[in-house]
C-alpha cells in the first residue's frame, strides 16, 4: 500500500521540476502550467508544456487546465516561429499512454520546432479506407460520445 | 492574380467537407468545428478536429477557436477511450507547415488511437542535450516570446 501514502512529488520527476527540485531550463511559467526545454530534444528547441498539478493523461487532465496547455504551448509555437532558432514548422504532440510513446507519466505537451532534413520522421503506414469502414468507425466514435457524458 | 478572388473552399479540401460539398464520416460537430474520421488513418479510428472557418495553421488560427479545437479533441479522446475500438493509448498531434509533415493546409489535430503493436512508429533519434545548451535554447525562446505579445 505504499503507492498510497507516497506523494506524486516524490515518484514524479516533472512534479519535482515543478517543486523546484530538478533542474530544467524554463521558458514560461504561469500559475498552472510550466514549459520548459526537453531533456531528450527530438530537436533543438524542442520544449514541454506540463500543469504544475500532477495529472497522468488525458483521462485524469481537466478540461480548463487542459485548455490552458494547448493555449501556453500555441503561443510557445509562435515563439519558436519567431526566434533565432529559425524553424520552418511546429509539430504538437501529446503520447498518452504506453501504447502511445508515453515515458513519463505526468501529462506533457510536445512543442517540436522543424527544419528540412532534421531527420525527425513517423512511419505511419497510412492506406486509403473504404468509405464503408470510415462510417462503422465514426459509428462507433458516436456511440462512445455518449459515455463520456 | 487568381489567388486572391478563389474562395478557400474552392480550394481546400477540408473547407468542402465543412461546406458539405465533399464526402466525411462525420463523428461531431458545432459551431465551430467539426470531427471526422481521418481518409488515410494511421490506426483504426483515426479522427481529425478541424476549425469551420479556414486557418492554415498556428499562426493564423485564433486562441480560442485552436483552445475548442483541443477540447473537442480532448472530448474524443475520452470516447475513444470508452469506444468498442478497444484502443490502448492516444496521440494528439498537429503537423504545422510543411517542414512538419502538414499535407492539407487547414488546420487540424490529429486524434489517434493507439494499440500495442499497431506498427506506427517514430524515429525521433533523441539523445540528453548539455545543461549549458537547454539554458541557452531556453533564453533564445524567451527572447523570442516577447516578439508574440
Amino acid at each position: 500500500m505504499t503507492q498510497n501514502v507516497t506523494s506524486p512529488t516524490q515518484q514524479c520527476i516533472f512534479c519535482a521540476i515543478v517543486a523546484g527540485q530538478a533542474e530544467a531550463s524554463v521558458v514560461y511559467e504561469d500559475e498552472t502550467v510550466i514549459a520548459f526545454m526537453c531533456l531528450h530534444p527530438v530537436t533543438p528547441g524542442h520544449l514541454l508544456v506540463i500543469p504544475r498539478k500532477h495529472a497522468v493523461g488525458l483521462e485524469d487532465l481537466d478540461g480548463p487546465t487542459g485548455a490552458h496547455v494547448w493555449s501556453v504551448g500555441h503561443d510557445m509555437s509562435r515563439a519558436l516561429r519567431r526566434s533565432d532558432l529559425n524553424c520552418e514548422g511546429i509539430n504538437l504532440f501529446v503520447c498518452d499512454g504506453e501504447a502511445a510513446f508515453q515515458t513519463v507519466f505526468h501529462f506533457h505537451l510536445h512543442v517540436i520546432p522543424r527544419y528540412t532534413g532534421d531527420g525527425w520522421t513517423i512511419v505511419p503506414d497510412e492506406v486509403e479506407r473504404e468509405r464503408s469502414l470510415l462510417d462503422a468507425d465514426a459509428q462507433t466514435v458516436r456511440n462512445a460520445i455518449a459515455l463520456t457524458q
